[in-house]
């Protein structure tokens, strides 16, 4: 039984990391903060909470909780990690931030798209990329892990097979991602209302969305080139769920099975991705509420190019659930532990 | 651990039993049937199950079953279970169906409410209604259950303490349920196509639907009186939910406490049944994918009416998640046995 | 052809009538104001207005407006139409108030429902109703007109023909509606965003909803005697549409035919209003878009209670289409002008 | 004022068709026909045509039809009118056809695509390609006019400039489309019925839509190359609305003001063509009934690519809408004639 804490526990986010924390058998949820809700019961602020009306929100003091604490989660928006976390904190605690500040590992690339200045960089460069799948070793040992974007874990573990195995050109590769409503965050805006997302699709930060070089950065170091590509977001009216649609050029004369073989040997044994059948494609219905990434593939020899489909609920696999498996290796946990349910449908 | 078996896995009710009993601690589900499917693997059907390719589809021999199973569950249309069920198969094993067949007491109402001739009188005669706030002691020693109605058990618990209390006019109650869509199965018809559903809401089997029966019976049963009751259902563009919204003539003198003391002496011990706070009411999205009841009310002076609103996720508390909270009291399980998560929010 | 102006021309209620303006063909739509948007395009704000670049938002100005034009709309939120109407801005223009500040006739019933001081009790006298099927002769030499509320307008519709006729029992009179989220307005806050909305519906403002008074005023006057009655709002996920579902006890005898008769007497020669036939109950999805209001009802000889249900879509006959109803009857022009479409399905 | 016959008027294209041509002021709609529910009452299968109890749905005769009407749309299943039409008929009436079976200029391609024999390859041949903006002057004398597919309208008016003006490299063209659910059309079937498609996005028929050769044959001839290109559609929980995001390669440098000129060059008198601000990008709400195309286009330097995003109502410019232009060019009406609505917002 360890001892855990949520800093923004009240974003959707954060109340997701909340929901399955609550239910984990080897964690004792035993602080949540919120700015905005400090002083109130979780359950006036969720109502679903209900019957658990002793989760108090907290104000946050992170010095005092990395001594009480074996694991502090943060779910806050970027630009606030990186002011709060030091070396006395990591000394005292295990941090895992579901935020960006400590994605990127250059800190020019942070620094560029972001718009901001880093805040210790000399941490940034300790920080564990926390994309479970790719990095669970270095995970192990972690003081710090950053836990990967929604966008960027489906769009990753779709391409990843096909660049390490060098299966594609590296320079062609285009990610077309939707995004259910709850990737905005609980953020109050006129954009955010209902009647503004309801019964539309838009594409937005097109060519410019901030997941862009987090995805270059873990496929250019499986590739062994700096991989420069296309991502465009798109919001879709549901509350959950992200698919990536990927194309590549394939390199000559790679067949389904050659495909097949890539994929299955990065991920036959990886229980949190799942491989579609032969010509049936994810869809996000069979990953919500789920920890699975589901993929599938296609080829296409009329022009030579593969489309990948990646699946995941954004709020679990795509950040909390994630975070939670993150948290699961870090102390040797079943990776499994707390994430292991199906799907509810329909839902 | 107990040995159990689905009839009708397939369809909404029946697959949300599927998912619940194989996340049950002390279940074996042995055996789940489909005429449409039989054969397939289970995640064929639906993908979400994929990684659980050992759940086949079996066809139906419900004689064979009860020989191996302790509990069958049927999730079948209405008039299919009564021409299934018999006394040796109620000698082998516990039956907890779904449907509508054994749930009202009267024959002559079943028959012209349901316009069939029941098949096993006898056996209506001794099957039980699992409404388990209401009828645990005599749940525990059935051998068949009849699970309760979706719109049944949102509206019967939202008016029970009322009426058994005397605190309303019995002849002046009106029902206006509103449901998800998953209240009407996983039907292919022209109704049921996402366009004619989607932006839109209506009225349906005005003062002619089968749940009102049920209603009927178990508060006229409560309050010692033949209750007539009006209950409209509507449809609205959600997968799930039910809300209740109830009208009655309070009888003279009854404050917020008198009320508020009511539903306490019912519902204070009952885990699955959450009382809102004053002028707070139940929403269906705090209880989405969960097996609570929500119930709040208002008492308005100026018509000296009671407003009670009801919430309840039709899927379990109004089908599957109250089969599985009656298996659970059938063999003395932890009532919360399977059932005891919180809503995801937002989902 | 006639000037008109909107003021408050970017709510959903205003763009809505700057829709329905700009296609009228008596109107010259000669200013849109928005104090929020003052300067800016109205193309800027709205894109589906790209190609008529020339709307441009002005600062609001209403004396200066009433010299310019022949009729202005308010659509502002309540207790600002009050402060910004006298008798001088009277004697050069109409005014098509759409909110609440002219809708009740009694002063003490507008100040306690809407907890505000009226600024202009003389003008609130002589202000007319604009429910055009109840009151035509009277709008038609209005100098002020009160657009009535969405809620009201289907409700008071949908129950005329029965208290007016004396079919019911006045006092056991019960509404239950539901609404779409263009209801709320383009109001920004958490309540409003798209997952706080989307796949939930519960009830709101319980024996507390400010359009209760002003259904209460109209049924009132038709029957004669003071009326007292429930009113129960609910949000429901969709972009647009109101239905009232209605209960009262019918006074002995009525049967179908009687009761059918007394909605033909009022309504078979009104246009806007369409009878369902026997059986068929209204939808929202058949009037959205449109200025119509479809009323069916059922008698329930089990409780001898009559349900009748109405539907509108909020933003038409509920809010703009009325309001231009309004101006239709008091120019003199054919009443259908400008809004004599068929709903487009599904849309 | 010409007369105007619809077959097949109670899908989704059709009843929009009717809608339009219904509110059209130079076009009698004197015949619509259904073969499902010949006999009765347009009203009774759409309810929103209520008080137009005149509109009777005939069985279908298309010789008798073409020696009384000038021109007859056909909204079909793929297969079906190529059996319908013959030289006889073409001397009789003009044509619109919504179905692909005239859009492939080419019969090989028409039957390995499409998997069927092509019943009147030499009608084939005069058949012109009714895409307005494109082929308008051809339009004006056809006989017979192939009304494009949805998706294939939106994404060919998208890219039409790029092509026409050599901006790009022909062979790096990806399309990924995004389409609401009555795409699909009036159709019954499991994966159609609301709870299966609600609440999730999915690609669908990739690297095999039938629309892929459509939208090449088209972009062929504006290149004067042979284009092969990926097109990849998703299905999107909204009743209407396609987007188009579509990636290639540009020529070297191209800079936003060459890009711009060449969408200006085709579009600037191009009335239902919107070209967005820089920046700013297509959403379906805009567009939403109406017959609107919008595009916006951003260049990434990174990449050295441009994404195109185009935007239309899937059942108006992408089939009733652009079917009435069609008529409109062909007997010399505006081409706005019918059309020229604002989207209504939020609907």
């Amino acid at each position: 039984m360890i001892k855990a804490g949520v800093i923004g526990a009240t974003g959707y986010a954060g109340s997701e990391l909340v929901r399955i924390l609550h239910n984990h058998p080897q964690v004792s949820l035993d602080c949540v903060t919120s700015r905005s809700y400090k002083g109130k019961k979780y359950s006036d602020v969720y109502e679903n909470y209900r019957h658990n009306e002793n989760i108090i929100l907290e104000d946050e003091n992170i010095e005092k909780m990395s001594l009480d604490l074996d694991v502090i989660f943060l779910a806050l928006p970027h630009g606030e990690a990186s002011v709060r976390i030091n070396e006395n904190i990591l000394k005292n605690t295990k941090i895992i931030d579901l935020g960006a500040d400590f994605r990127l590992h250059k800190l020019n690339t942070y620094e560029s798209w972001y718009n901001v200045k880093h805040n210790c960089p000399e941490i940034l460069k300790e920080a564990v990329y926390g994309l479970c799948e790719l990095h669970r070793n270095e995970i192990k040992n972690a003081r710090i892990i950053a836990n990967p974007g929604c966008y960027t874990t489906c769009s990753i573990l779709s391409l990843y097979p096909l660049v390490k195995e060098g299966l594609i050109e590296t320079d062609s590769i285009i990610i077309d991602a939707k995004s259910g409503v709850t990737g905005a965050g609980r953020t109050v805006n006129i954009n955010n209302i209902y009647c503004e997302v309801n019964e539309s699709i838009k594409a937005y930060k097109i060519a410019s969305h901030r997941h862009t070089p987090e995805i270059e950065q873990e496929l250019s170091e499986a590739s062994g080139c700096d991989i420069v590509l296309n991502f465009t977001p798109h919001l879709v009216p549901m509350n959950r769920g992200i698919i990536s649609t990927c194309y590549a050029n394939i390199i000559k004369n790679a067949e389904y099975v050659d495909i097949l073989k890539a994929y299955e040997k990065y991920y036959s044994n990886e229980y949190f991705i799942r491989l579609t059948k032969n010509d049936i494609f994810p869809e996000t219905k069979w990953v919500k509420g789920s920890n699975f990434c589901d993929i599938g593939f296609k080829i296409d020899k009329r022009t030579n190019r593969i489309i990948v489909v990646g699946a995941i609920d954004n709020l679990v696999k795509g950040a909390a659930g994630q975070a939670v498996q993150n948290m699961n290796i870090l102390f040797g946990f079943d990776e499994r532990e707390g994430l292991d349910n199906i799907s509810a449908f329909p839902i």
